[in-house]
């Protein structure tokens, strides 16, 4: 039985760097696309590196065209500050590809690392390492892209199992 | 000396429920041109309110068309979960009116008060009482829309001072 392609965006948000991968899934076959680093000028303000941000996504959506995004749910344990800045950042990297018309997902960093590398407290480097094994094709340089691939690889694996329990619930 | 008028939106952004007011500033002179609150549709998905909550200030800046905005940075003393929603909604609420070409000022929640009540640490009653008497004609309800525009009238006293310091950088 083939399956039709579907073509995911997986986005590791981040004021300083967000991290974007796009992979396509066909079945159990996974296959690179294209994956970046969108990191904004820190010297402007803080809306204007949120529309450089919503820019960048902007740019990635229009040149690769995936059907799906996700997103990594992230929980930093250092200040309320810290915090507050990704939220801003997780806040628009959540609402470009939804105003795209992309249907957005998210999942737990857990989540992530343990799909992508059978641990949910695995290392940067561990995932950077698994990526190259599950996307041989793929260049990526740094952590941002390479947790972005990982982001996307996970929702390859949920996606099915998070549309038939939304089916479920529709029905309940 | 005659001055001219300009137009300034305030949010106070929040997941749940958010505020904006739009007032006059003419010399000192302050009026009121409206207020309100969006609230996206809880059930939705996160992407989805995110989107809710663009579209409705989208259309705020459409029906008043504002020269500037200005955005409360609030601190939530409560756990990382909630600051992290904050600061996607936060994170929209910049993003914005920066997209639809305003400059958007922040101003500490403290600062906000201070201006407004005279104090640091004013309960939302204060404020709403404040709001009252500096913007009679006001017709406000709930403490969102109050505190939003609590933020108009920071940025109007402010605004000044902000745009002489950033003339003295550009030369420094």
């Amino acid at each position: 039985m083939s399956q039709v392609p579907i073509r995911i965006l997986g986005v590791d948000p981040g004021l300083r760097r967000t991290g974007w991968g796009v992979i396509d899934v066909q079945g159990s076959r996974l296959s690179f696309v294209a994956a970046g680093v969108i990191a904004p000028d820190e010297t402007d303000t803080l809306a204007d590196r949120l529309a450089s941000l919503h820019r960048g996504l902007l740019g990635v959506i229009a040149a690769h065209a995936p059907h799906e995004a996700a997103v990594e749910e992230t929980f930093v344990n250092a200040n309320p500050s810290s915090t507050l800045k990704l939220g801003q950042a997780r806040g628009v990297a959540m609402l470009t590809p939804a105003l795209a018309g992309l249907k957005v997902a998210e999942y737990a960093a857990n989540l992530v690392k343990k799909t992508v590398v059978g641990a949910g407290h695995a290392e940067k480097r561990q995932i950077q390492a698994m990526i190259a094994v599950l996307l041989p094709k793929a260049s990526v340089k740094g952590a941002d892209a390479a947790d972005a691939l990982a982001i996307a690889i996970c929702h390859a694996q949920h996606r099915g199992a998070a549309a038939r329990l939304a089916a479920v619930k529709a029905l309940a």
